[in-house]
């Protein structure tokens, strides 16, 4: 297997990318190909000893900032990191794609280049949160706005393939992000979209009615599907509360010096909720609904989210997640031909 | 001033309620109406010392429960202790409601009973949440989905009323929700709310653009303003991130010997976070829109939390929230009046 990691993406490239393609190749052992200008990439990994064989560098010239314009990224610089990066898993040179760059330019080109899978309207951007229990698989996080019924169906269909083979659950628990948990409860689009999961379920599908807020971090669902809009806005307002809540803890610990000490003994338990919980140690969101794998990692990933990203990649590949996802499209999207 | 508490309100009604009125008697010396099964709330209030002015019962009978559908509760029990209570405010006995109960069954009762403020069209469950600095007023939070841009303006004339009166800031920064910060990003709903709220900053409405997810708990913004389907969605997810990242550090804490000595030691330190967040200390969230002040709380709620919505009442009443309200309807609403 081959993965292409954007050598320039994220707010600390290309540094953090290089160290996490030298950890990957070590740990994993497949081969990886770094994509932005040669020389700074070249330079960069001359730093460490790895298994030269496993990293390729390949020249992308061009350069997309943050603030480049998903589609001035793609218009006019086809030679960046993203393009690159994407045309040699186009061409099968390699099988998946990973980034920390601009998500917004990640997306437009990777949907561009590799093109959107049979059946599938629109990519969706997918968070894997932590829960209680397990996983829990929450699209779209940012993708999609003004969703329609039929792509909530969709992201269903993508969550349930990936959880149920990327993550290997069996089956996994499928809800819809809802202000309450009956049938009849929410906006337009959850109520419509209740009413084509409540169908395929009788053919099988594992939909298993409406999800609270709540119950994202509860573990009583493995995939939640939402709005882009509803579900970017709750995923980046529970990142900021338990930043919120570390930051007065700090402050406070910082008022005592008993307090102090007691943070000190702390840190085993720190560690493992850390484990548990760290955006580092999953490393990526899966792009799903392009005929190719994507991950896309947080801007400020350091060099174990790149590395997991990889992971996450592979597993991706590895998994068949996309040939599940066209088996769903061909055994439920036909039952609902009357109603979409 | 007097206060009427739905005596019958919230999951350990009616201990809890009758508690915190209790406590709100001994604290802030105003008349409190306890409304409910007049021998039941008795038997209750009996158990406890208090300036005996302070607190009289209302009888009640009706009984509504949590499973009650709010239109059930509206027409078949008029002598809930929700229906008598609103009935108290707007015969002018009392000054203001104050309900741990079934928020739906609340919000139908009060809007029939008090009405709807004039050049208002619906009311809002505001929450006010704690910040990096202050508070952040958060509505609509569950009690309209589907909004349009008006409801929205609405929204953001009465959180900026609350801010700038019951919380005293000058004046107070307002946002909305989005998924991103830049002009033009965002819904259908969020992109057409940003032109009427940019129009009524040319008049001196404090709208200071886009907040992002993560701004609700930064302080950048005083006042946000979305759809009620995505604040309860975020809220409720926001919130149970917090339950599950104790849950785990408690596991984690109790693993190791020398973590639960960190986290005896480190008590004083979780009590400031405690208070500095902790929902009890503010009590309750104001449904504005209506013609007289109506705090709905958690049914969880503690009689801390119970006390705490007492006050947040008595300050609704003594700022005046409602007339401020007003006074932002007039001024801004006709300068909208092509563009809605």
């Amino acid at each position: 297997m081959a993965i292409v990691l954007d050598g320039m993406g994220g707010d600390y490239a290309p540094q953090i990318p290089v160290k996490g393609a030298v950890l990957a190749a070590q740990e994993f052992g497949e081969k990886i190909y770094l994509t932005g200008p040669e020389k700074l990439l070249k330079r960069e990994l001359e730093k460490y000893s790895y298994p030269e064989k496993l990293i390729e560098i390949v020249d992308a010239p061009d350069i997309i900032t943050m603030e480049d314009k998903p589609s001035y990224a793609l218009r006019k610089k086809k030679n960046s990191s993203i393009h690159i990066g994407a045309k040699l898993v186009k061409d099968g040179l390699a099988d998946a794609f990973v980034s920390a760059g601009n998500t917004g330019a990640v997306m437009a080109i990777c949907t561009f280049v590799l093109k959107i899978l049979p059946g599938i309207s629109r990519p969706a951007i997918t968070a894997v949160l932590p829960n209680l229990k397990n996983k829990t698989v929450l699209l779209d996080v940012g993708a999609n706005v003004d969703c329609k019924p039929k792509l909530l169906v969709e992201f269903a269909l993508m969550g349930e393939a990936y959880a149920r083979y990327a993550l290997d659950v069996h089956p996994p628990k499928v809800g819809i992000l809802n202000i309450g948990e009956e049938e009849g409860k929410g906006d337009e689009l959850t109520k419509e979209t209740y009413k084509l999961l409540k169908k395929l379920k009788e053919y099988g599908f594992p939909f298993f009615g409406n999800a609270e807020g709540r119950d994202v971090y509860s573990g009583k669902f493995d995939v939640v599907v939402c709005d882009g809009f509803v579900g970017n806005v709750a995923l980046k307002m529970s990142e900021s509360l338990a930043k919120m809540v570390l930051k007065i803890l700090k402050e406070e610990v910082n008022k005592h010096f008993i307090s102090k000490l007691g943070a000190f003994l702390l840190r085993p338990a720190l560690k493992g909720l850390k484990k548990r919980t760290d955006y580092a140690e999953w490393g990526g969101a899966p792009l799903l609904g392009l005929n190719y794998p994507v991950i896309i990692s947080h801007g400020s990933s350091n060099e174990i989210a790149i590395k997991n990203a990889i992971l996450r990649a592979i597993e991706f590949k590895s998994a068949a997640v996309n040939e599940h996802i066209q088996e769903n499209i061909e055994k439920y999207i036909p039952i609902l031909k009357d109603l979409l």
